[in-house]
């Protein structure tokens, strides 16, 4: 009997999650092992403890135990802005005249503005109970470094930010966020690390990028004399069980009516929060206990599912980190500059990209113009400014619901909204000036990156 | 019997209120009459009705019904954000090691980021109803220009904004979130207005106004031919009115858990946050059913409860508006450039006014670099970035809360959080670099502006 349904669904404090969900323990083909870049044999705790903390390293490894108790602390963290609300989009539903349901996940109701907010306080607090001094981390668009000087914050744990130097000078108030919350902010490429030198040295002048910022941060971890870690806000297989907090409200909320999502659809950069919002859901249907469409969404500029490889690659461009089995475009593809800067990454987190591989998820692309047509819609009809990355997941949601306008059909969508757009006026500023445009890689380019994928036995 | 309190109480859709309070109701003294600054009579509903909606005219003058039925359609939008949720600051209170329980009502969630989004869908709405085009405001720091944006957008009507020019080139984002709803804004002083163009003939490359702002805002709907109407976010009764909705649901909230507080906070600019969070109870109090301590904090650098006078003057500095009795600094005052530009008001709204002239409210102010130490302890532990002008309620509620800890007290201390600081980052910027100032007006300095009040017999 399905009750008349709200336009917010909140869940009661006690009704928050007590355990993350692992959906690599009802996966029958696992991932693959991530390898050490220098053997290229599956990487072992050890090994990878003296990058991340041991509790992290422990959880990045186990693809057994379905459930994994979320430490007190935690929750009591999370009350401060969980359980996230699950809306109805009534008035979306009403603007595009479709006889679709459709409800989304808004992630963004937290001064961080997104969901990388409920990796970061558990990495923080794992940091905090090794007894460490700090984390370091890499931070481009500044979505991750928000949410980690945040949780740091909150443990008194002292963060060290290396932030792409484009973004450093570009989002000054991003970056503000991060020093208020009492994070060190360093541009990156910097003199802090041999690395950074070494790039300064020859290419004096560099705005950064992603993959150098990497390589800093994990300089600074493992030259601290154990008293540092290093931390990742997606790709791993740690944040996508964090992040599966994401999909567990979301389903006790829909069960709480008796809906049951036709759709489910996210977008996919590193693959964090869509890995967290399917993971219940894509549970079930590893158990065969139900039939979901998952749909990942990415920019046209950086198609790594829909025309990657599924291979072994490099996670950064630095190429220090484990290799891993996944979709990729190349470690040293360059995504065109675009306004999603959370999905400019050139691969995809092992876990999305075996369910992918196994013909359990569906993957698209879009481009950025049509991304922000999506994006204002939305915004005037519901009343949330929608970060860039979050509306492609807007846009594909739009696009499905529509069709079910041509058709007839009353399905069921239920998508991912990740955060918020506060920080990402200046690319609503080209919008709303017209002046924004698409680029989309020609195979040429693809397979010039895809040509130095590394060999792996 | 009091149940243990979750960190965060939220109401249930169906426990929104359905009426506003009207708190001019149980006012023994009323508020003065508004005057007609040509006539200096009190002004008529008729002569209310040619700048302001004809509902909302009505309502401005209505000092005797208590409670007003919000239409229908404005229910619904509000459910779209709805109701706010009201916070116990548990991770607040361990910080300060203070006995006193603290909660506060947050009303930063929504896109606008601040509480003005509940008066501007309901005169939105009115304008709609009384078919007109559009409606002219201004903004200077732009809160009410977003929120009004917003509003607009749901109902399809036409919004034009008048942004004074300094805002408008220091916060283009701000701008930009205006226009990413639809609205039209123009830097204020413009050639498209007579009275614009007569300041920019004088003044060539002023940054212009507040009153400037209005005075343009005000001519652009009087010359529209009937099609639009000017709305204001502040200072005015309406608002008050709309803004009781704070007060209701937090009062609601509290009654759930059979809490009562002793003290209530809020930051006062032109009064429309405060006087809405404390109307139900005041109401209870001048009705004789219960004992409150209502504190309002202004800034020092515009301390208009605490060191202006009670008297008739002009509501903007072009003194076209209608005169009212306000606790006021003088039309002519123009407060020290701060970063709570939502404070910089000279007046105080007649509710409030009468209200602290009756004893029933006191009032202290606050300088700006200890409101934004205010703001960081809070945001470090609370996990929310204030704005500047709510963290004016933030310190004095931690000065409350840390007075209770000297004498043992366990006082119950409510505040309002009005709103988000994530386009005051700059702000923030300098009060990390340690570079933020304060000022103080001097007694010259307030005589000066006060020399100047309008003689009214």
């Amino acid at each position: 009997m399905r009750k008349e349904i709200p336009y917010k669904i909140y869940l009661a404090e006690d009704e928050l999650p007590r355990q993350w969900y692992n959906v690599r323990a009802d996966m029958k083909n696992k991932p693959a092992p991530l390898l050490n870049p220098d053997t290229r044999l599956p990487i072992t705790e050890d090994e990878l403890s003296a990058v991340f903390c041991r509790e992290l390293a422990r959880q990045e490894l186990d693809d057994v135990n379905p459930y994994i108790d979320i430490p007190e602390p935690l929750i009591d963290f999370y009350r401060m802005y969980r359980p996230a609300p699950l809306v109805r989009a009534y008035c979306l539903e009403q603007k595009l005249d479709t006889p679709a349901h459709i409800y989304y996940k808004f992630e963004g109701n937290n001064t961080s503005g997104s969901h990388k907010l409920n990796s970061a306080i558990a990495q923080a607090y794992y940091a905090k109970q090794q007894g460490l001094a700090g984390v370091t981390t890499e931070t481009g668009a500044g979505q991750w470094g928000t949410a980690l000087s945040m949780a740091c914050s909150y443990f008194d744990l002292d963060c060290r930010v290396y932030m792409v130097k484009v973004s450093h000078d570009q989002k000054p108030h991003r970056r503000e966020v991060m020093r208020t919350y009492g994070a060190s902010v360093t541009p990156s490429p910097s003199d802090t690390t041999e690395v950074g030198r070494k790039i300064l040295a020859a290419h004096p002048g560099t705005g950064g990028s992603l993959g150098c910022a990497i390589s800093e941060a994990v300089e600074a971890a493992v030259t601290s004399g154990g008293k540092y870690r290093y931390v990742l806000g997606s790709v791993l297989s740690q944040v996508l069980l964090h992040q599966s907090i994401i999909g567990l409200e979301t389903k006790a909320a829909l069960d709480k009516y008796g809906v049951k999502p036709d759709i489910i659809i996210g977008c996919a950069g590193g693959g964090s929060n869509l890995g967290g919002l399917i993971s219940p859901f894509m549970g079930e249907m590893l158990r065969g206990e139900a039939e979901y469409r998952f749909i990942a969404v990415e920019p046209a500029s950086c198609p790594t599912l829909t025309r990657g490889v599924y291979a072994y690659d490099y996670c950064d461009t630095g190429m220090i980190c484990p290799l891993a089995k996944m979709y990729t475009l190349g470690s040293s593809f360059m995504p065109a500059p675009m306004h999603a800067g959370g999905l400019r990454y050139h691969g995809m987190t092992p876990v999305l990209s075996q369910l992918c591989a196994d013909g359990l998820m569906e993957a698209t692309s879009v481009t950025q113009t049509s991304v922000f047509d999506a994006a204002v819609t939305f915004a005037r009809v519901e009343g949330i400014l929608p970060a860039p990355e979050s509306s492609h997941a807007i846009r594909a949601a739009i696009d499905e619901a529509l069709k079910c306008k041509e058709t007839g059909e009353q399905k069921t969508i239920l998508f991912g909204l990740t955060g918020t757009g506060y920080f990402d006026m200046a690319a609503y500023g080209r919008h709303n000036d017209g002046s924004l445009t698409d680029y989309i890689p020609t195979d040429e380019e693809i397979a010039a990156s895809l040509a130095q994928l590394p060999v792996v036995e």
